[in-house]
């Protein structure tokens, strides 16, 4: 019989980057961070499927929310005014903790490994855009170029707000971002 | 002393290629690829880090390419026309051999380790290029997002050429999709 333990995937998510941040990505075990969190090795790979997956449990939220955006932006809306709301709950999803925020990049940006991750689930979230886009008959070449239009600008803001360039409100920023991508490329 | 081999990195390149289509990456060894090119294992270290990088091999060319145009674009061009001069030059370089890009494109798409090698590989390039736009004085915001557009327009038209839909010349196919992601943002 599996015991339910409430809140653990949080405490171990707590437990990770605490032990991240003090002794470095590669040198803390799964051992380590479920001690810390009070629960078994056992439980840890009840939730997540390694120590780098830790790092990454909230993109699958992130994810759905944005695909969420997609499906309900007004009908007949084009496909950049479709990003624009998807980046605008984007920015509210991501934009709620800067501190934490920031050492979760200083962990990832570390270790080349971690960054491949990220890179790849931005690579998968693109194309899920991009199919989402498809979905409300948009052609498949502009809806892949505002699918990615839309994610480098989510990069760019989330960047600048992580590295303290600008500390205002992430969805203030990704607006301001898109903005500077469209008198860029005018 | 080292015996200079003439043409030993083309024939590994030519031999890794031929193996990775009929075997796959991963039950490729380097043995096997230095025996096909008729050299040694050693001779194969000489010149590539690991079976991976033969893959990549012509992307230290290409960011050289690119960067060149970047210097060499008219004093006062913008920041997308300094980035649309690169991606013509881009095009020339990648578009010289369809059937040899598709192959690799398909070794990369069969094994992730390869696909987050690219996506690095990617990564590296679109900060270069941002430096790059930096250095003639470009404002930082403006210059990344002009990089990554440029890499993002890079992406989309080599993946029309290599995968058929558009089998035209790349330099074209690179034109005309910065002018539909100029279109889709505007």
């Amino acid at each position: 019989m599996v015991r339910w333990e409430p809140g653990a995937a949080g405490r171990l998510r707590e437990a990770a980057m605490e032990l991240y941040v003090e002794r470095g990505f590669e040198q803390t075990t799964v051992a380590e961070i479920a001690q810390r969190a009070g629960v078994t090795a056992r439980t840890f790979f009840r939730h997540f499927a390694d120590k780098r997956e830790v790092l990454f449990a909230g993109s699958e939220d992130l994810a759905g929310a944005l695909m969420r955006a997609i499906v309900e932006a007004p009908a007949g809306a084009g496909p950049m005014a479709v990003v624009a709301a998807a980046l605008d709950v984007g920015g509210g999803l991501l934009g709620q903790d800067r501190e934490r925020s920031r050492h979760r990049q200083l962990i990832i940006r570390a270790n080349p490994e971690l960054q491949e991750r990220e890179l790849i689930k931005l690579a998968r979230l693109g194309d899920r855009l991009a199919e989402g886009l498809r979905a409300r008959g948009i052609a498949p070449r502009e809806a892949v170029l505002a699918a990615e239009a839309g994610i480098l600008v989510l990069r760019v803001a989330f960047e600048s707000w992580v590295s303290g360039t600008d500390q205002g409100d992430l969805r203030v920023i990704m607006a301001e971002t898109l903005a500077a991508l469209r008198t860029v490329t005018a």
